[in-house]
């Protein structure tokens, strides 16, 4: 094996332009090319950037990726249609504007449904297939690579076999590299793909490539369908990422090929980027990462059920398809009121508590979660506010290194539409009382920095502490904003980060519970011992 | 056909077991209760309901199904394991509470793995058989159905394919009804589970089924793959729910063989309620509902793409590969900047207001959406707001029902632990200056409440109104408390809902925004015409 791939196999990306058509999804011009260093940092062959001409900000993507993106790995794809009917394709300017981009790639969308010829192009068959090869060896002439999308080819073959077959034939002879077989509206199946994407190797010799729609629940089996059938090129978009349901997800694809399949599509060592890349991109697009995607998401090698933890205390590979490591990502054992003894000990394990041996303190803590638990907090996500509860029954009680006496806070909308956050807080700590206030641009960070301010008079190792997630779950969701609140905090000292709870019925009174908890985690971290 | 299957294929869910393994889950007997009858509203044959026994919930689960849950189409099934080594099935107290459950079905549970034999059961080879051997016959000659779970079976065939087909035998041999091959720790992908599933249909001639994990993102192919290969029995989980990434997704699953292969599987008229159903099981597990789910998700019939909603203008067939109605699902256009004057104008007819023709207002409309998503704003889950926003444009100039003058929020926690959340607004309507206050068990339900105590004694109508749904996203995830907000609010009248949304650098803020065009929308909807 090479420490590069090679051209005999494309692992294609299209994050940025079929990626981009996901619900929720609006990448600006920085977006784009931050996500397109992370796909390079990955090692994918090829990055669809968009469509030049058809979307000003696909245009200016072009023009500041020419100047700012230097791939390590990658080539610059452009994405465009066909030349309009009845015309020359170096006459179009839709054509022109795709050779103006400069991407030495250009990925071409054709028609090959005779029925969306007629219905959505409104031409005959014959002049598609005019388009298809006037547009490809007028690029090829231009000396850029084309890879031909037949859009709708699935459903076009099993409408007309011999008029989709046509198509790939025609991009292929007029000087195509790869013609790719879309299954556009995701309809397909792993047998039928793998079924037709064999014949139309055979028949038309091409080299094929396969662009997979998730609609089925099928994209990543259809993509490895399509390979098994003898494609060597995939197309697919981080986290899946699509328009409607979405496309083919490129990290199980990769994932497959190489650690299943045994065939290196990546560059040596890239498979174990894959969860971070995975995170990052889910950062770039601000959406939150999804917990159960494979390999990377955060679920994706945690354990919960009694039965698998007590056999993962024997051997992890038990209940483990693959080491979490190979694709940078890491086991966790969840704790929950089903989780049993064998996950409590394992959990304290990790968080450095050794409860070893004694069932009643392991049964007492199993007790104390379900009873949390059912009140609507969630250890899973918050490992500090775990700890906590698991110090407080090996102690057999709560240590603090402060009390509230009362807080407050009030938000104002003032009659020239400026807000204003003001928190007061009145607490108790090493036997001195502390009251404070403090402003902020909310009501959650004028209560955090009151309480701060409160504490740093005591404890002044808490100046480099800071908030760096906030999230708020609404527990009932049918009624409204009376609903019991849970809010999740991550805080950092500026080298770990940790994760608290707090749950009650009010977003400020959640929050105050966290921000607790987050705070007296860290003054333990610290090495401090509570005074009372 | 005929209205209801027969027991030649089996849709056999495990949501209540192994679905409950979910990282978030945490179901309580009740839950369970509810889910159950969800599921036989759908019409599966068969509904695993726990481990009776070896969970005091799953115990009690038994002991209220077989009082308050009269199934329509579902049988219920307990599950469990095989008698412990060396010892008799008829004296092994876990195999004692199946059979007291009384449910009429049994699932199994058997190591097919030799390693995990010798590993986890410590014991032999010939054991594991007689253990599977002993436990089925003496379920069956209780009079019970059995299926059997051959666990791990198909990393187990690998490693040692003539004893994985030893324990089919074994089982089948004893009278189990199916024999279930299981790919537990989800490492397969379809070509492997075809080719064993035939080759040990083949060897055996058992009745298989098939039980996929989904860790390589092909749990619904694996599925089918199996059925491809002869298996006739599915387990599976409402919305893929399950240990790690998930189970094989129950409703892909339902469709695909429906819809794709043509068998019926479920009762006459089910598919169609299909989407309500997962909607409704994600609501009682408290899971979001996951937006991109295939056919069930709100996005799976969502088109953004301009290029699509020009085609789909035409013929909506053109971009969705079956009618969302067949599957309780609606198409959507998506408003967002990418999505062009096509959808923009579909977008206004959905909402009864027809911009056909003026390209210049539908253009300012584009504008002035893309200008407002650059802030935080989404228009894709908050159709009133983009309702306001359309009109503000096709008048040329915003109406409103009455104006702020300036609100403030009090949240206070007391000394004794209780906490108060007072608002006060200040407001003015038809010429008429109104100062109101309330008190709420939360910041945004206390201004909800002093907002409609102020604008009923204006617009009597509001009296009905009620909030539903409130959710709260941070549009800047890495920067804690200080970050913008994104509130999205669901307002019904009693017979409607329409959803708006806030953004602001301040969670109040943002709900107040939302608030506004809640309640500007549902005067709207009344009739009214705005005074100013």
């Amino acid at each position: 094996m090479t420490a590069e791939p090679d051209d005999s196999f494309h692992v294609f990306d299209t994050t940025l332009r079929d990626g981009a058509q996901r619900e929720g999804i609006n990448l600006t011009v920085a977006d784009k090319l931050t996500i397109a260093r992370h796909l390079d940092d990955f090692g994918v062959g090829f990055i669809e950037g968009g469509w030049p001409g058809a979307n000003p900000r696909d245009t200016e993507f072009f023009a500041r990726a020419a100047k700012e993106l230097e791939f390590q790995h990658a080539t610059l794809v452009a994405f465009g249609a066909t030349r309009r009917p009845n015309s020359k394709a170096a006459d179009d300017p839709q054509v022109k504007a795709l050779l103006d981009s400069g991407a030495p790639v250009i990925t071409i969308v054709a028609k090959s449904h005779d029925r969306h010829v007629e219905l959505a192009l409104r031409t005959t068959l014959e002049e598609n297939l005019e388009m298809v090869r006037d547009t490809v060896s007028h690029l090829v002439a231009q000396d850029r690579r084309v890879f031909v999308d037949c859009e709708h080819f699935f459903d076009g073959y099993r409408a007309n076999a011999e008029y989709a077959t046509a198509v790939v034939r025609a991009a292929h002879e007029a000087g195509a590299s790869v013609v790719v077989l879309c299954d556009t509206n995701g309809g397909m199946l792993p047998a039928q793909v793998q079924a037709v994407t064999g014949l139309v190797l055979a028949d038309t010799g091409a080299r094929l490539g396969i662009h997979a729609q998730d609609d089925t629940g099928c994209a990543v089996a259809n993509t490895l369908a399509a390979v098994d059938a003898g494609a060597t090129h995939v197309q697919c978009t981080a986290n899946g990422y699509g328009e409607r349901v979405g496309n083919s997800n490129l990290f199980p694809v990769v994932a497959a090929l190489e650690l299943k399949h045994g065939r290196r599509v990546l560059p040596e060592g890239a498979l174990g980027e894959m969860t971070r890349i995975s995170h990052a991109i889910a950062e770039v697009v601000n959406l939150p990462s999804a917990t159960h995607q494979p390999y990377v998401g955060v679920s994706a090698f945690a354990h919960k059920a009694g039965l698998h933890a007590s056999a993962i205390k024997v051997d992890p590979d038990l209940y483990q398809h693959i080491d979490p490591e190979l694709v940078g990502n890491t086991m966790r054992m969840l704790v929950s009121d089903m989780a049993g003894r064998a996950s409590i000990e394992l959990k304290g394990k990790e968080l450095g508590i050794d409860l070893g041996g004694d069932r009643e303190l392991v049964g007492r803590v199993v007790e104390r979660v379900k009873e949390r638990e059912a009140k609507g907090y969630t250890y899973e996500a918050a490992d500090a506010s775990f700890a906590l509860l698991l110090r407080a029954e090996v102690d057999r009680r709560t240590r603090r290194f402060f009390r509230t006496e009362s807080w407050r806070v009030i938000t104002e909308d003032r009659p020239d539409g400026t807000h204003a956050n003001e928190a007061t807080v009145k607490m108790w700590a090493k036997g001195e009382r502390i009251v404070a206030t403090a402003e902020g641009n909310g009501p959650v960070n004028a209560l955090d920095r009151a309480l701060l301010t409160a504490l740093e008079q005591i404890y002044p190792q808490l100046a480099h502490f800071a908030l760096v997630d906030y999230k708020v779950r609404i527990l009932e969701g049918r009624s409204g904003s009376d609903s019991t609140t849970r809010v999740l905090i991550t805080t950092t000292d500026g080298s770990a980060e940790w994760s608290t709870v707090g749950v009650a019925d009010n977003v400020i009174a959640a929050s105050w519970q966290a921000l607790d908890d987050a705070y007296t985690f860290g003054l333990l971290r610290v090495g401090l011992d509570p005074q009372e």
